[in-house]
């Protein structure tokens, strides 16, 4: 596997589960913008990795902006000035590859064709990037797993728009491209990660039982439900977005998929990164990704606590 | 109840549905394009009125055309060359009325005031212009219960959008002017009127029970729901869309309603048409619309039913 | 001749030329939004006649907002508070007509078909809901000619667009209604109106020779100069916009007129508003308008000077 | 010199050009798509450079497509089925570099900061990639020299928008990338290409004096003019497009420059691709890149003469 990460709290939670997870193998972090700045992000994964033990997992740094408009911090009400809830991480010893991330994206597909899932928890600029210097790794690749667009409209807070997610807010044209790219691409929306729940009990049972880094990312997991709690005063819990994405890589038992046909929204004046399935019964729809459209959700907040406090 | 329509086959369930009810005082009907060009709408509208004995409801012709683009007709294939399946109508005895439908319905609704609920059933430029010319109608309807738009997604054939219904996708930018007028508004989507089915055992019991205008009006439904199997072997109803809107207009309660904040996007290259429903919890939302969700399907048809056969 | 104003400082200038030049018949004055709303535009029109010795010309109210966007009152700094510089205007003894603009403008033409030229010198939103409702009076108006657009990028100050002059960014939907209706238009874009200068001199000269409005209209133009001088230090006169399009429509000789085909574009991010001549040798285009790309300048600057003291 | 190009007659031209030219070093080509797929420009300028001897100038092939949309060949008739003009080139020794044109782009820059010149004639697609990887080097290039955009409308055939050259309407997006990056832009645009001639005398004289890579230009320079002479039968030259921005590049005092700040419109409906200045007096306009507004056609006719046969 391969995560695209905008390190950012969730993705923390994303990279912990990755490497903690004995039947997923993380070839590489690759970084982007989103969350926080890419600098950031790469940092921040950097840390995650060193506090986990897995400093080996080789990080590259990617695009800091989305393909037509230039980047705009303005996550860190959610994610702290930090990105990562202004929590203390270790400095690690371990230094960012000195490739851009799209280049190693296409150097470790082509190196081991049919064999990588490549997991965008971000803005999926670094997946367009690559795939447009090398259309060929689309079929390389064993799939693309990736957090992000929403089917049925949210009615959460804090999001960009009131039909799209911020990954593909952030760059619409880029998930167009890996869309209609060819490759094996699964979708796993905002709609469905939103009913994983991540309470405070189960965030207490994890730093209680875990290690280093689950205790720091349980620290970062507080800190982000404060911040929604700051404004929505009766939400008790955050969501798995990210790691949700990680586990369907893994096993895509966890949730229902449906074939569709989808695409993107790059202009609309409301619907600018909305993903828009074409459901109608035109005869000429063509499913290119697998859409997740349930999850069961116990199943994977229990599955998610055993495998933050494994290797404690 | 001043009933705006494309007459098209279900508009003409719609008006005979209307004129049937002891409930429903029907005051005027008005004229759009839309399923039909404006002048064969028109026409149709005074020979189904002539039909169920209701040649004295004034009609007046309004719009020919959206207000950002040209009305190309593109619906022969589902309602027919004359947009009424082909049914021989009589020759009507009444014309319509030397007024244009917009101004139309400012006279009654002024003369009125507190009295009239607005039922548009096509694109809603009619309404639009009314708006334009004279704000004050808002405030002084009863409502205005419409029929159009979707919330979630449609999944039926013959539609122009992935995610529009035909009347918000033909005026977007009319639907925005209603839905941000001030006034009462509740909407009745496409993706709970194809909810409501309308069988051929049910068009057989209709001929045989009921009225030279409901022989013709069915005859006519025969037409749509063929077209309909031309293409989608599998379909066995048609849907009963224009009638549920004037039914809700009489008693809301055979719907579900929420309140939301609505709009339209006018500019998407996916999704020009597309009603955006505004459900995050921002705290700044502002309900404009009461919004049907769900309908009791089958007390609504046994309603239509019986509304159809009365009077023969 | 109707002239079509919001009324405005420079439609101050151009009623008080239409109604003294012995050549023009001035059937009525239609007002809209713009330089300032709807009532103000009226209320200062009905003045101008009144100072003028005009007040037997009829007005007629109109448009309150473009048909795809509400009225957003901008323009006060440059036209003052009241829409005319702030000049004390006597109170009209006449008031407006109980009909709408575009209603009245279609029973002007239709009564005198071929006779009469309609004259724009505003947002053309008035226009494109008379030609949406009545068609016909496109082919039985003398012609159109309007003051708006650009052809060649503007580089002056206080406009809103980069390459759009103000009436047709206020509604480009409704100028495209107008330029694709069929009518004989003719343009008089703000690149040219811009070369027809009124410096203080001017103003000093007609004031002294000018009758009560004369003087009135030139009070509000010096508030017009010294609004332009507080910001742009270097600028020693303002444009005769209004004017000259009326003076056009009289005689079309003070221009030089060239046969295009023009369409505005409607949804641009930089460009909405923009006057699009299609200059290409296609072989397939179709000269819609005659645009004006020169002017006699000083000879109009005379006629202008001559006119505005006639009846003194 | 780095020499972009999408080879296509004109771009031969201009490669000859610049191989000829003394004062020019021409470091590289990099290719991409638009007068013809990037394989076939990759393999036309290979072949131009065995012609003309030049062939240890190193190639780099990049961007296939535009950022926001895949490439549709559309250029045949005007460069014909080859992309230059059907005539028949050696095969050339040398092949491109196995780096992506983008890459190629960074690594030189990087090596000669402040040195090197960058020369896009075809859509900036791989300039923008560079700087969206690299955008260190926007400072380090000595400049970027580009034959793209308009500012005044083009009145010339064969092109794809009313008022956008085929450059900017390919990849509004990069190009506007290219314009905010900060780097030092001349922008040689079409409406001043337009105004150099190359006609059929000239190409007899070339082909007469020149060399093989002369002659074999010019024959692909007839079939260019041919193709233009088929559809408009009044045309007696063709324009020297690119090879215009590598003499400017090389002389900026053949051409008259304007300070200018320039946007590209990416979605207007009529507008797309359009060069936006801003020419208002706002007084917060900056500046990004200088204009060519006018150029010394006839001199730079015969410097391009005199140029394509040095060295035969």
């Amino acid at each position: 596997m391969i995560l695209d990460v905008d390190t950012g709290i969730d993705d923390a939670m994303a990279i912990l589960y990755a490497v903690n997870r004995p039947g997923i193998t993380l070839e590489a972090l690759t970084t982007t913008y989103g969350n926080i700045d890419v600098a950031s992000a790469t940092r921040n994964s950097l840390q995650i990795l060193e506090a986990a033990g897995h400093s080996c997992v080789p990080v590259a740094a990617g695009a800091s902006r989305a393909l037509t408009r230039p980047f705009t911090k303005a996550g860190s009400r959610i994610h702290g000035p930090n990105g990562i809830g202004n929590v203390d991480l270790p400095i690690p010893k371990a230094s960012a590859r000195d490739i851009w991330a799209p280049d190693f994206i296409i150097e470790l597909v082509r190196a081991n064709p049919g064999e990588l899932t490549l997991v965008p928890v971000g803005p999926m600029t670094n997946v367009a990037h690559a795939l447009m210097k090398a259309p060929d790794i689309a079929q390389k690749l064993a799939g693309i797993v990736l957090m992000g667009g929403t089917i049925w409209h949210p009615g959460v807070p804090g999001i960009p728009s009131p039909v799209a997610d911020a990954n593909f807010f952030n760059d619409p044209e880029a998930a167009r491209i890996v869309l209609k790219s060819g490759a094996k691409v699964t979708m796993v929306g905002m709609d469905v990660t939103m009913k994983t729940k991540l309470t405070a009990p189960m965030m207490d049972d994890i730093a209680a039982r875990g290690g280093p880094a689950a205790r720091i990312v349980m620290e970062a997991a507080r800190f982000y439900l404060a911040a929604y709690q700051a404004q929505y005063t009766d939400i008790t819990y955050c969501a798995l977005h990210d790691p949700l994405a990680v586990a369907v890589a893994e096993d895509p038992s966890i949730v229902s998929l449906e074939s569709m046909q989808i695409d993107v929204e790059c202009v609309g004046e409301l619907t600018r990164g909305q993903v828009i399935p074409d459901r109608r019964r035109t005869g000429t729809t063509v499913p290119n990704a697998e859409v997740a459209i349930a999850v069961e959700a116990e199943k994977f907040e229990a599955l998610f606590v055993e495998t933050m406090v494994m290797g404690a």
